[in-house]
């Protein structure tokens, strides 16, 4: 397979995990979000991507976007080891948690969101930064609260095997630090990032691993 | 099941549609999203959703969030009729397409962000109109395209009977005539949503014929 990613991309960054979980061969095809003005942009990408967006994965030649669509793929046709409880309650907890993420924080925050608010409203760093902190921490007690008060919680989001919202939740974390926002009051998110960040599919997932990192 | 809804959310309108298409009887519980302050952030909505969203599932005291999370829950306990396609890449096509309503359009236009906007960033009537406008402008044509490009396209979304992709469009071009949006250019999504708005499941979950309406 071949997934074109960026490799600062949190969406890319979440599929990256999940095909390492699932030990799937895969090779980066590098697309730079900010080099040549944007090669996502390209005519080139359009044609792969109309939305221009990062991850792409090429199975085959059958071409998937959107990364949640991605891994659930991912998870059909591969299904050891599941990236998804057996159960519908959980699936759709694990869905959910995906979801606060992908659908409540980082459509927010990311790159050409950031650039409208700056090229477009005309709004300057501090009032950037503080949007940006604002969907964190609007994302980050409802996460905690749900992880810390559910015992469907094991050593990863959902029981003991990680699921797709782990895949969500790690790349989320590592645009936290990016901006320095204090993790103290969210401990069971922390611990799962620590027992992630045990496991060589997402150490080799991670953005400063990935060929185009810079 | 009891549906925790504000008429005129796209999230709570899509698994309106939903369940109406699987048949399930269900009642609105009514979350007044500016009434009061927004009913949505009283405490007592918090112990049931602590992200203060609507829509929230409520099946036999089971409390599901994120709408496209409860639309695949609905379709795993009943799958007759099925709202995804058997094959792996039909569900991931299915999924992309409800993802790019969902993920890269929705969350930009909602109250919440658009209340930031104004509050915090103090953007006027005009350039908040034009931000909502600017996020459906990218995703309309990625749609077209893909819906217009691809005969996997049926009457529906994907073939010939509704799916997750047509509930979150629909709720979507709800929001669109609101704001008064050409749609001439996009001629295979407004076939679409003709066919859709042939059937009960869709005419009965439109925000006008909700009990909360105004």
């Amino acid at each position: 397979m071949k997934l074109y990613s960026y490799f600062r991309s949190s969406a890319a960054y979440r599929v990256r995990i999940a095909l390492n979980l699932k030990g799937i061969p895969w090779e980066t095809v590098p697309v730079h979000l900010l080099k040549h003005g944007g090669e996502h942009l390209d005519e080139q990408y359009r044609q792969i991507n109309p939305a221009r967006m990062v991850p792409v994965l090429d199975d085959d030649g059958a071409i998937l976007t959107q990364s949640l669509a991605i891994m659930e793929y991912l998870d059909e046709t591969h299904p050891t080891p599941p990236l998804l409880p057996s159960d519908p309650l959980g699936r759709a907890r694990v869905r959910a948690l995906a979801q606060t993420i992908a659908c409540d924080v980082h459509p927010l925050n990311n790159l050409r969101v950031l650039r409208y608010l700056v090229g477009t409203l005309g709004v300057d760093e501090e009032a950037k930064n503080a949007w940006y902190v604002h969907w964190l921490q609007q994302a980050l007690p409802v996460l905690e609260a749900e992880l810390a008060g559910n015992p469907a919680t094991g050593r990863f989001c959902h029981g003991d095997i990680p699921t797709i919202a782990d895949c969500c939740l790690i790349p989320q974390l590592f645009n936290v630090r990016r901006f320095n926002v204090d993790l103290t009051p969210y401990p069971t998110i922390v611990r799962i990032d620590a027992e992630c960040t045990q496991l060589p599919a997402f150490v080799d997932a991670h953005p400063a691993r990935q060929p185009d990192a810079e």
